[in-house]
């Protein structure tokens, strides 16, 4: 079905396309929440590679394989090598004759890009240093889910809050992908870079959408349907300290009740999860009403069902010789 | 089917809901030996967290959601952090989302506690440092299969035999909710404690049936249809050496052919191993006709496929939204 | 299916029925490409036993067991010993009633022979340090799918260049039990030992086959239409370092396009990987139309699925009592 190999970044699909994802992930989820999972990847297998270790990825990519009729293989940290003693083509030769589709989690953006080059079945990019798009799928049909009324998808304004991690640069892509507003309100050294802005622009000049990057809260929060944040330390090795990024980031840069009430009457709250209450998010804001960051967890499992059928290859079935291997199996099994 | 959402003891339990999850095990049991396999959990995810590692556990589990039609996910120690980076609330929260039961095996019962009151889904605890109910259903089942010819359950008298583990906690509550009587045959100082014994109080009180802390010999084995006995040390870090375990318990504790001729005839051995052998039981006894330690072994399976048919959230099937959601696949899939 | 319970190495059995495993891996290789999965492993479960980690076997044995419906259980490196805690007796026992089949990649031999004598389910060595006999299968399978235009099997000359690793030993096992003829081109001290040999002779007795043991290029190259080498170093612990290896192998155990050139025309370059390019192989050669790597790298999937459905021990359908089962699981799960 897919036009592309592999979903390594939402940059080189079109609006249409990644629409389309969200519709089969949709659609997908009312199936599952109605009692019938279309086994729509049987006897498919994922071989998922994971240089850090992930919760929510994981454990999404392996629940949407199972449901659908499919089968995904765990690669843990240390399992296996990308680069090391078996070069990453090798690797990537090798695993595509082994399994059906792969993810990989990679602690070097160019590792999942290399992945993706070399081998001959799809790649899906399971986060990288660079960007997370399966995360940007699940956030879009997030938004999705939670449009104000009266408004189309290209008439919201997103606001991301904080550091300018991949989390940030995946959500600035896609809303600007979608001809909608995007803002990083973060502190000058903590702001998205050129190579960020540069994607952003050209999805803007296509789709009509803009961007806007600032340190004044005021500008920041103003009319934002959606404040976003993710944490600012602490996950992986990073340059800093939590005392650094403390100091940079608090209280200016914490999502709290009240700035919120700075955004759009109705703002939801999303996060990427895992949270550091108290950090960059008070509790008051993450368990409001108006939080959809836990419905933002579960559709990370929407989003792998939509992506994985989409990324798929189809299985082509040849029924004369199905039939012939059948009856020699038969005799042979006899 | 279940009326409480979670299996974390026993004690909230009746003893005819425990003799139901029971014979459930027992039906699928015999189900499977005929070669008919009951796909009860088509579709179901189970997340298993292990925060120790195990063989027998988790192989039961995850052998029993695959024969029945589903899914387990092994998430090992140090891949899953309980109330690290991210709250045990939200955990269990994100995971309750992804999956559609939980299993978890925890160096503190509070955290499978914490577990199971934060998640939306059912949790089963695969052994805490207070108790080990899965393995009680085992145990119960086992004892089942081997009652002394003549006898109801509610007639047999079980010794177990060493130092107050969970597993001897456990095998406690099991005894006594059955109505049956139990001996803990242990030194002074490693006799089950108030708070578990309180626990056994209530439950004979209900039942009407007994129990005896003892450090005698004759009076621990008298009339025992069934001796039980754990390791002493080595399994988990402890706070003491193997030497001082050793020191208290050997040769008094130690289960021998000659401590067995204590016991009612016919009596039969069990053990939930991994064993020590010639530390807590000798070669002799584990392998003799009388020890059932290995069918009890098997059993953990037996009773982790009726433990999650009974748990397990059912689907619920709604024709009409089913049968749209088809219709709107096959258009995007076209 | 299999007459003999377990398979620890290819010596008990007879080139009838390891040509008739090839033939059953081939047949299944064809229905998958056809788009047919027969489902000859439903309900099964294969526990996996890894003392190292393996990328190829590893995602080779899962997916096979997978595709044919079947499940399998990753127990990586450290989450089970083997003769630790528990004796190697008592794990092979207790995971013979949790399992179906077992495979596991040793450290020592005698730990999987071990595993294969105490346990009551089929037990498949997934490489020891003696040999590598899934390996050996998958080899097998390529050698028959690029068989040189006339020859049969028995007409070929295989010749393996470098250290007599555990995949050379199981190369020379499999070749000469063919009756074709086996060469071992490698330095004094690093060839096939006395008890290898001793077992190719016997094979060459009954299969009509021979074998060479040389260190001269020019004989250990001439008339060979399959040449196959392995790393030096660098995979396992090992007594001697990089610089020590490449001392007594470089240049003249190479395998170099020069080489290639001393062999059949039109002889195949086969590596059971992963490869250190540019030691053991050059690029020139690992990448060339004439080298069947990583075909042979796929095969090891062709292989894994004929080994399993020949040793999995068959279901046997009792109609009455899995009717009776299903009867009252119906009553109970009213």
């Amino acid at each position: 079905m897919a036009r592309i190999k592999d979903f390594i970044e939402t940059t080189p699909f079109t609006k249409e396309e990644l629409l389309k994802i969200c519709d089969l992930s949709l659609t997908i989820k009312d199936a599952i929440r109605a009692g019938y999972y279309p086994q729509l990847l049987s006897n498919k297998t994922l071989g998922m590679i994971f240089q850090q270790s992930s919760t929510r990825t994981r454990v999404s990519f392996e629940t949407a394989m199972e449901q659908l009729g499919g089968h995904a293989q765990y690669l843990a940290p240390g399992q296996i090598q990308l680069g090391g003693h078996e070069t990453l083509e090798d690797t990537a030769t090798v695993l595509s004759r082994l399994t059906d589709i792969l993810m990989a989690r990679v602690d070097r953006h160019e590792d999942v890009v290399g992945l993706a080059r070399y081998a001959t079945i799809p790649v899906i990019n399971g986060m990288s240093d660079y960007n997370h798009p399966t995360q940007e799928m699940g956030d879009l049909i997030t938004i999705i889910e939670n449009l104000p009324a009266g408004k189309q998808l290209e008439d919201i304004r997103v606001t991301f809050v904080g550091d300018a991690t991949q989390v940030c640069a995946s959500l600035g892509m896609i809303i600007t992908k979608m001809g909608a507003h995007f803002t990083h309100f973060g502190p000058e050294g903590y702001q998205l870079g050129e190579n960020y802005q540069e994607i952003l622009r050209a999805n803007c000049a296509v789709s009509g959408g803009s961007f806007t990057i600032t340190d004044d809260s005021d500008e920041g929060y103003r009319d934002a349907d959606f404040v976003y944040t993710d944490v600012w330390y602490g996950l992986y090795d990073q340059e800093r300290t939590a005392e650094e990024y403390t100091a940079v980031f608090m209280p200016k840069y914490q999502v709290t009740a009240e700035s919120m009430r700075k955004a759009a009457p109705g703002a939801k709250f999303m996060h990427c999860l895992p949270a550091s209450r108290g950090v960059e998010v008070t509790d008051e804001v993450l368990d409001a009403p108006y939080s959809v960051a836990f419905d933002e967890a579960g559709n990370r499992l929407t989003a792998m069902r939509g992506l994985l059928v989409y990324f798929m290859p189809p299985t082509t079935f040849d029924k004369e010789a199905a039939e012939a291997a059948r009856l020699k199996l038969n005799s042979l099994l006899q």
